[in-house]
């Protein structure tokens, strides 16, 4: 029975447009060498589904539902907001995971996720060696955030970028046309609490300093409302409308979020009025100027009608990448994506080691932002481009897009006790 | 030369993610009959563009790039939000306006817009031919509101529709997938000031009460927070989560808006936060559940990327028609679209005389909305469904859709007075 191990895979975190992409190549990966790999187990909600056994049996799903997995946005098995920390402090967790995956004969852990996924999957490594039933950690990276290092991006960053770069552009001709006697400013708020990478992908809409996105707020440049607003009165005044993209995360010098300007409701309830309302009411009250405003919130990251042909690949390749990984013995590593040349765009997959990435976030490079802090470089924007690149659309039924529909039978329970979290 | 008379045509009020596609129709047709019709001159800015005299001329676009209008979202020749009043209060205005038409050999007048701007075609039918220079004015339908009386759906409706119901059933999945640790309730906020069309399509993304959006805020239905609150709670122990779609209308049975909550900024300007905020606050407030919510805004209105193919076809022969009832002497009309058969959809286009359609509001009948408020009914599906069928991608290029960069070549002037606005 040992010859031949199962396979536990989870999901971590926020979702993206193409994490159930990763999920595909994890499955399809280990139905090609029945061999050597047993069954793929899901987490139902992420590690919770570890922890209190309550698995997906995925190799009760048809090949044509795995398939369709390719087009189905959010977490196919469910994902969870949970970060088991250390060893010492979440022993009784850790301890949990591998009474289950002894119990279920599990080899392989595939975790899906950021950071923090990074991290656990690292502990996951040694704790089980230490246990005596090792079990090789292999973490399938994905963050809309674009954070995680060694990785040249992260699997649902493209999906995202692109979303963000066509919808800035579509609204912004939208704007252009009404700006004569009605809206002139426009602001989109997008997702990045930590790192501006997001909000620079708006920045591919436009690519002389007269195209939208006029202005670019990111978590990376401290906002100056003084420049800010003459940037708005400059732009409207030469192109008649301003359009602005504002990180979720934008800042003050002093690390105030933009969005915590500490304003309360009539309930005395502290307001949770987001970047995009604070900018746009800060523009009307000093400039006078009629605005509009989106916040494309969990739009951004489920959008998986537009994603990146470019992201898609490169989610299905880590998955696949994780699984051919484990067969090869390795152990505590993430597929990483190596460029190799940016025009045309190549890349390739190498294991970075959990070591080196755990823990640790990837910046937005400084050369990357443009001298005035509003706009991004040439060097983003070669670095950005490729990402976007390609459409991969779902199949439609009736106006609606077709998502995998699967029966997720639940594994057998084995063990006697009940895990409360 | 007066055998051969010139065309007018303007893009007016809100934009759409199709209005070009009309204006594609118009230029096509009146380029098919170039023995009847002369040149077709575009507003800049819209009717404006007539007032001031500042229109451009569209025959030196190249045919590549009007086909292009096709899939180009704004206002290509610039809209505007400018209405014309009676004919006693703005007889300044529309005495000017047919001294452009005479002074450009214009003899035909295709407006492109709402239900304002059908007002306004009318009154330029009267007023001309009082003044002795008869021009045939001829509306063009378009609207995101889809508001229009007599025809079927307003070129522009379908389109949101569509954009509106793919974001709410991806946004649902990602939800789902955060629900047992995260998120519990997501609110998305639509357009619709007045009417509830917009909302309703949301409706399309889940077939059963259970499916997601568990809740539709619409402004025909008055809010009860006692209700809706109870609702949520339902829909979030029965499913873990609960999708809010809830239109910039829904108001109080007093006529308040949600949004017009009355609560001040700390510099004690008046609070603009939107519905969906004021929404999902209150949830956070009264029942403790985590939310996130969305603010489409001009993102769902000007989503050329996913437009729906039967709204395209519909805005384009909106525009041919247009054209194709002038020459055959019609006046003060509006093409409409008569639907006469629901599966599948089939429909045709006949003239509606201006005088039935001019300041008369379609307003979204009771039998669409279901009983308890909250949802749309069988009749209302059957009645959305094919207005979102099919897609029509636009062409990419590196990633990014591909839109008509026009000339846009002045007319040359022909007036000696200036007129200001």
């Amino acid at each position: 029975m040992n010859s031949k191990k199962n396979a536990f895979y989870a999901q971590s975190g926020g979702v993206t447009a193409v994490i159930n992409a990763s999920a595909c190549g994890v499955i399809e990966a280990a139905r090609a060498h029945k061999d050597k790999i047993g069954k793929v187990y899901a987490g139902r909600n992420g590690i919770i589904g570890a922890l209190t056994e309550d698995m997906i049996d995925t190799s009760r799903e048809s090949a044509k539902q795995i398939s369709a997995l390719m087009h189905t946005p959010g977490g196919a098995f469910g994902s969870a907001r949970f970060k088991l920390k250390g060893l010492d402090e979440s022993r009784t967790e850790y301890e949990r995971l591998i009474d289950v995956f002894k119990a279920h004969n599990i080899g392989y852990f595939f975790y899906n996720g950021g950071g923090d996924s990074a991290d656990t999957c690292y502990k996951v490594s040694q704790i089980s060696k230490k246990m005596g039933f090792p079990v090789q950690a292999i973490h399938v990276p994905k963050t809309v955030d674009n954070d995680l290092p060694i990785t040249d991006t992260c699997p649902g960053f493209g999906s995202v970028a692109k979303y963000i770069a066509v919808s800035t552009s579509e609204a912004a001709m939208d704007v252009a046309s009404m700006a004569r006697t009605s809206t002139k400013v426009f602001v989109l708020e997008v997702m990045g609490r930590h790192a501006g990478w997001i909000a620079a992908a708006g920045g591919l809409a436009g690519a002389t300093p007269d195209d939208a996105p006029h202005i670019i707020l990111l978590p990376e440049v401290p906002f100056n409302q003084r420049k800010f607003l003459q940037r708005v009165k400059q732009s409207v005044e030469k192109n008649e409308y301003c359009v602005v993209v504002v990180s979720e995360g934008a800042q003050y010098k002093d690390g105030r979020f933009l969005a915590d300007a500490g304003t309360t409701d009539a309930f005395g309830h502290k307001q949770l009025g987001g970047a995009a309302q604070i900018i746009a009411q800060m523009v009307r009250n000093e400039l006078g100027y009629k605005y509009h405003y989106a916040v494309a919130d969990y739009l951004q990251r489920s959008a998986r009608h537009i994603a990146s042909a470019t992201d898609l690949a490169q989610a299905y390749a880590v998955g696949k990448a994780a699984v051919e990984m484990a067969l090869a013995g390795k152990n505590a590593v993430m597929p990483a994506i190596i460029r190799t040349a940016d025009k045309p765009y190549k890349w390739r997959i190498e294991a970075a080691p959990l070591a080196r990435v755990a823990n640790k976030e990837k910046m937005m490079p400084k050369k990357f932002i443009s001298s005035d802090g509003f706009g991004i470089t040439a060097a983003c924007r070669r670095y950005l481009e490729p990402l976007i690149k390609g459409e991969a659309y779902p199949p439609y039924k009736n106006g609606l897009p077709v998502y995998a529909d699967l029966k997720k039978i639940p594994v057998r329970k084995k063990l006697k006790i009940d895990y409360k979290l």
